[in-house]
């Protein structure tokens, strides 16, 4: 069981009248509980939460009217107890008896075009029985392969992209790694959180995969120990999980991401103790 | 309240047992009725139906076992009932008090690329002031400069292709219509059903945009009468509709699909009658 | 006829013994006499000058050596005798007849995907008769609906791209001209050069389509003069006219460009001006 | 010395008045020799045979007039010395000391961009010291990685789409094969020409790299022997070395190709052949 304070900051120049969907808080589920937070907006405007069909995202819907400057904070702490199975103990499902639930995330999406790099998939990949162990193959490619470099990519940036440009940020190394699970009929998902030892600290992004009956994390960027994560969220990729959705005319400004251990004794995970068994935050 | 029999017949060539995942039964809404439907698999598989989360779908899951060759057939007598509004009555609504389950269709999916295409979304439709204008001229436009063609896309097809390749089949229209709208900050999701009077006969696939407080189907194709058409599924693209997703090793063969009026009296809508109000299957 | 001097310097710091190719000298042709120029390099390197098969361009190569630093800079009067042709006593030959040396410009190339623009093209322009027409309906729809913006677009961007997205620098004004142009069969090419009246003051790239038997500029940015330019290169598309190609480890520094009028009197011509007549500066 | 028939018919469909422009006459190299050609077309129409401008094609460009079916029909005998050069008599040479007419094949081009795939190209193969090891090991990684599969692609599709999609034919083989040496700094070309003991009889595309100052073959499909080919043209891509390229209304029909050795005893190359030494018909 682990405990973290977590803050994030942001402000915004509203241009005119817009609407703001952040999606920063921490999510409630059986692995994760939310001790404390408070969420402000400075000025008062009308804000409203709400959670997705699926659940694995706590929106805010900000109206601005009329305020020109908007100053939004965010803070919490949150008990992780994230599940951690040994790698002998994952099964692996065939998808004839695959949840139904996690089906979708075998589909393509925006940023993950599973649909077009089957076979490449199948020929790096494709000798490897356990879907943990391509899993974790996927994670090591990726972080050897692609160089963690920022402002080479965009918002824009696909999988298809990065396979071939290998370069990018958490975003890009996630949607590849989504989209090669997929492509090898793992379901596989974005991870959206707070991330401990980041650094310099940001939003961190991940990605799950589906193996046996449980969602586990995987970091190809290994920038952050996997047992100092806070969900924010999950989706198909960065566009179900983005942290703030600009309707109207509004410019943003500075970020500022805290994600600090509350009580003494965290001992981060190194990348080693990571691939000898899978951690959990899905509940 | 119309009435139509629809049928779909398809076979498989199986060479690894493999699981196919169907989505073509009829769905039930508020507006659709399941008056009567039998779903049959020769020979005997195991089959399973189910849900996606969403509700817009009725998957069925098939393990082959060891079946070499599968003949699936479906066949429903369906009442549909559509919500007809007129276009005065459609409210527009401001993304600040947009209903919460309908935001995921703003955001940009697999096929529909819409954070690409903003600044030619409003170049073209950003003078028209309605949403409802804006989706009705999006699916004029869609029709006067795309063309129907056989054959020039394939599965992996976007959006972002189609915009500039101006051909397609119903898939790239639609998928052509929900970018734009999305772009335009309007919810847009693709429509998969069966459909009358289309020739040849086949699956069809429309999209339905959000305006005021419900979904309205729309039809860039003009191939088939609004009035006539039998939902079997939404979702956010063809990703998410797929009429058959295949995994292992499994080839498709024929498709024999067919929708009538189940009663005589049936009038098909004209493209005009279908501008002057809106229709919706949603419920 | 006009005078102009010309200048540019550019910086680069060389982290490992390289190669650095220029292509920033006045190009030699029959609209275009060389009063004077110097070349100089600090520190002294081994350069050598050459031309290009297709000789529309003047290729320095540098051989950084041991060098660390290095200061290029270019200066030159040049006199422009430009050949103007009125918009009736331009013809329209057909491909039939089209000089023979002009054909590979009707191919697609990098950043001009003509061979994907077809049915777009023939919508928008196909009823125009006369390619000069066609060329100016070009010129003033890409001035209509690309917005001028520095820092959207970047190296890789490419016209198929810039079509939809509609946004970008001089260098993406003229690849989708020239990729319009192609895909109406008519001959286009990339043009580079110093231009007068250009705010900020930097290189400039327009393009050239060849109507009648000739060569003719057309500035879709509508940024500076056309009676305002100075030829450096043509080419099949940025590729081939590339101001700096880097091979080894080189940093690219300050740019310093400028191009002012060498006698006075210099009348640069309204954008009216340009589209009742066309200007070559081709020889 | 070699010496080979070669073939070719085509057939064509004429709706309109139209231009054809045909790249299939054996190419005149000082290693290359043509013994005797016909070239014919049936009905009797306008016909103009050119060089382009790098004297690495020799079009012939057809005015079909009112013919409504035309035949054409070329026939050859040709004999090639190629220079056969071992590997260890092969320079590398720096781009510092290129010679300069091939420095624009250095350039991206419309099929092979390799401007996108640097890191990919020094990741995998840049630990290679020699550039004649290099071209090697990326012949022989697309054999490895790429399928050979009709159908799956068509004439849009480029380099940076097969080096992630993995199958392709022959044209899609020499693209990723010339995009790879590129993105190394290796000039690199296509290479389009008759083929002994294809399977089945077509035209066929390899690709050139220049190592040290000549210009060598590589046939990363390994479906033809290397001894065995007759050289038609060599471009920057398929877009300059097409081998018909139609403006107007023309469709085109079967097409029929043979390339036999005209002299009892050739011995075609074995792929363990190739390797050990370069093969030009450059001259």
């Amino acid at each position: 069981m682990m405990q973290f304070h977590v803050r994030s900051e942001m402000s915004y120049r509203v241009l005119k009248p817009s609407t703001i969907i952040l999606n920063i808080h921490a999510l409630r589920t059986s692995n994760q509980t939310i001790l404390s937070e408070t969420f402000q907006v400075k000025p008062s405007i009308r804000c409203e939460e709400f959670q997705s069909v699926s659940g694995e995202n706590r929106f805010v819907r900000l109206d601005t009217g009329k305020a020109k400057e908007l100053l939004v904070s965010y803070n919490a702490t949150v008990q992780t107890h994230p599940t951690i199975i040994s790698r002998k103990d994952m099964e692996a499902v065939p998808i004839s008896q695959l949840n139904q639930s996690v089906i979708p995330y075998l589909f393509p999406s925006r940023y993950c075009q599973s649909d077009r790099v089957g076979r490449l998939a199948w020929k790096i990949f494709g000798d490897l029985s356990h879907p943990y162990q391509k899993v974790v193959a996927i994670s090591d490619w990726i972080f050897e392969n692609v160089e963690y470099l920022r402002g080479f990519t965009n918002s824009e940036t696909s999988a298809y992209d990065t396979i071939t440009q290998r370069a990018g940020v958490c975003r890009d190394f996630a949607h590849l790694g989504i989209t090669l699970c997929r492509a090898l009929t793992i379901p596989a998902r974005y991870f959206s959180g707070y991330a401990s030892h980041l650094e310099p600290p940001d939003f961190h992004a991940c990605f799950e995969a589906y193996i046996g009956n449980r969602w586990f994390i995987f970091d190809p960027t290994r920038l952050a120990p996997l047992n100092g994560l806070v969900k924010i969220a999950a989706g198909r990729d960065a566009a179900d999980a983005s942290v703030a959705s600009l309707f109207g005319w509004v410019q943003g400004g500075d970020i500022q991401v805290s994600c600090k251990p509350a009580v003494s004794g965290f001992k981060p995970w190194t990348h080693r103790q990571s691939t000898q068994r899978g951690l959990s935050l899905d509940g």
